[in-house]
């Protein structure tokens, strides 16, 4: 099978926005293994859309299109890939009692007894013989279009999905719903070439540094492939496999995963779509131990990756942002005199702040992060990137690091916060 | 002039990289005046990208193909694009010699008396008629050619530029040669015209209601035209208008923006790339105040906002992340009575840590949220979303306002976080 993927949008043509979504959603179909072999961007213009989509129409076998199926006049993918297809519109009365309760839940007008403005109802409608996707992530839901196309030769059958265009949605709906439809009816159409993609996430490593200890492999490889890309605080190595069955497929990444893990070993920290901040929360909750934190630079990031994850109400008690000095001594008991002597930016504050938030909030583990984000407030002595990050455990695990984060504020507030849930698994794992 | 862009390279194609060249080089043409009328990625392949080239000479003034210039037998747009319009290539004796020259001083071989591979000299084939542009950053030059086409009717002269795929190569010579290049024509030709855009950022208004309001503005659009744009917490407006001259340009954006300035008034927060925590940030710093932030279900995240803005330690004192009970009553000084008689969620609650937070930390003005993230732990009678967020400042200025966020729990956290910010700053503007 064939697929085309079309972004609709003036702002991803005129540039100023990135059109993340066709590639995101060629890798979803590759995974599936389906190839996609054009993407096309095209403005909120009918006339325009309409050449696009009857182009895709004529050489495709998938076609998935993205955006345009908003509230506003300048939404046309509804009524334009309806009409190249000859189909009328018609509302779905479900999703507009669904729109109306939203709109009532959320008060969304500027008084509460308002009406659902009207252009909401276009959200409604769907093709003759369409499927509606609902969206959980929006009021926008997807469509799906089996389509008969008629030519000179045998009719072909083509499969059309349109999914909002906000990569969220996008994505929800992609994962949740086209995806595995797409699979299904490759599976049944007996085209079960497949291709299988695991990723590895390795902390604590550069890249240069996971290519020197895997050359060997890299080297060799051909089925599976592997692939690192690094990225801000971790490197990810993706293995991906290709055979005519998912089995073999399996098999073959399970094995080269294996040779990964006997050289990189506790490195990696999980699989696929992991994140530190999952893993660190899961030991917490196996060995029963709570923590708090204490933030300078980071300003609350870690605070808040931390409680990205569901339930992490069980383990994390809380912290405090200690951002002037003033509130490391008064909130976090850090001395004075230390500040004075060392200064803000240093181990014994890092420590003190791992230490103080870890008694006043009665948590197993403490951690302090004390750092220079910059741009400004660097010295030839203290460096903008030098960073201390303490972890305060039960008895005498604590552990006390220096670093000098590259790049810029925001980015060394993230290598900061990122630096910080790997010692603590480090500590977890040694527990 | 109408252009259009072909990004070429499987990698593309299958999602592995994002063509941000295509976003970039759309900038590029609006800065000078033309507008962008699709973008297209295709693979590494002779006949679709034959095909997708062939259709945009019949469509399109200006075409810009980047990528598929390198040395390897994969690289085929020098060949395919000379092929399309019927030019044979010779030949550049000055690059064949500089890329002997770069082989020598760089030793790319494995030896350096080798002679240069054979196959780098396809990167000095121009085609019949065409120029080729010097890349200083790599070895594939570019390639310009003026092609005249011949239709049924009147010949219609097309200007095509080869650039490099690499981003920075391409912004290399795009920036030096084939943007001034284009520039001159466009002036040749009375063709002046330029493309000036500004952004007005929206909040506390849903996207819906924004075009309601300006129904009359959108529905007589023309030039400048105005799109909306939704993103989690807020409402961009985008006003673009197209003129012979800049100064007419700016003075058509000027006028739409007051009439939309008229209509929303302070729902406008501010303009093209500034965020909420910076205008915040600003009127902190312009009217001295201090801040500090008690934060439940953001864990972190408003802190981390207020903290990417450099300078922010001016403003910010600091905050505490009361995820449990006890830290709420510890930390913040939170009545256990009103936890049990109000619950957690509550506006009693939310109040009482924006106070708290305000007085321990000595600041001016505190804010306090407490809010249900999900996806566990709603009610019917306080369901999953549901959020308070109190903001107290001097004198009795005071609000609390409760909200049920939609989406899921990083949605929930990213739009209290956004609706706090947005409730200090119409304080601060009351202030």
């Amino acid at each position: 099978m064939k697929a085309e993927i079309i972004a609709v949008g003036t702002e991803l043509l005129m540039g100023h926005v990135v059109n993340t979504n066709a590639a995101e959603i060629a890798l979803m179909l590759e995974g599936i293994g389906i190839g996609t072999y054009y993407h096309t961007v095209v403005g909120d213009n009918e006339k325009r859309l309409s050449d696009v989509f009857s182009t895709a129409v004529s050489r495709a076998d998938v076609i998935v299109v993205s955006g345009g199926l908003g509230p506003t006049e300048d939404d046309l993918t509804r009524e334009t890939v309806s009409s190249v297809l000859g189909r009328t519109l018609h509302r779905d009365d479900d999703w507009a009692r669904h729109l109306e309760e939203l709109f009532i839940r959320h008060r969304w007008g500027s008084s509460s007894s308002a009406p659902l403005p009207t252009n909401n109802y276009r959200q409604a409608m769907v093709p003759e013989g369409g499927v509606l996707l609902p969206n959980d992530r929006g009021t926008a839901p997807g469509i799906w279009l089996a389509h008969t196309v008629h030519t000179e030769e045998t009719p072909r059958e083509i499969l059309v999905a349109l999914v909002p265009g906000p990569p969220r949605e996008m994505r929800g709906l992609m994962q949740s719903t086209v995806v595995p439809r797409l699979q299904r009816i490759a599976e049944e159409r007996g085209l079960t070439g497949v291709l299988v993609s695991k990723v590895l996430r390795v902390i604590g490593l550069g890249e240069s540094r996971v290519a020197e200890l895997l050359s060997d492999l890299l080297a060799q490889q051909t089925n599976p492939t592997i692939a690192p890309l690094a990225q801000p605080g971790e490197v990810s190595l993706r293995i991906t496999a290709r055979s005519a069955s998912r089995s073999t497929a399996d098999r073959l990444i399970a094995e080269t995963k294996q040779q990964i893990y006997e050289i990189l070993g506790a490195a990696i920290y999980g699989e696929d779509d992991t994140s530190l901040e999952k893993v660190v929360g899961e030991l917490l909750l196996v060995r029963g131990f709570t923590l708090a934190t204490a933030e300078s630079c980071t300003g609350g990031l870690l605070g808040d990756r931390i409680t990205d994850i569901p339930g992490s109400s069980a383990y994390f008690n809380g912290g405090i942002v200690s951002y002037s000095n003033t509130a490391k001594v008064a909130l976090l008991g850090v001395k004075e005199r230390d500040i004075e002597s060392h200064g803000a930016v240093s181990e014994a504050v890092a420590q003190a702040m791992a230490e103080g938030v870890r008694e006043r909030l009665g948590s197993d583990y403490g951690i302090g992060i004390t750092g220079i984000a910059g741009p400004t407030g660097g010295s030839e002595e203290k460096p903008v990137g030098l960073t201390y990050i303490a972890v305060a455990g039960p008895g005498e695990s604590g552990v006390c690091r220096e670093y000098v984060f590259p790049g810029e504020r925001t980015v060394v507030k993230r290598r900061a916060a990122q630096t910080a849930l790997s010692l603590l698994r480090a500590a977890l794992l040694d527990s």
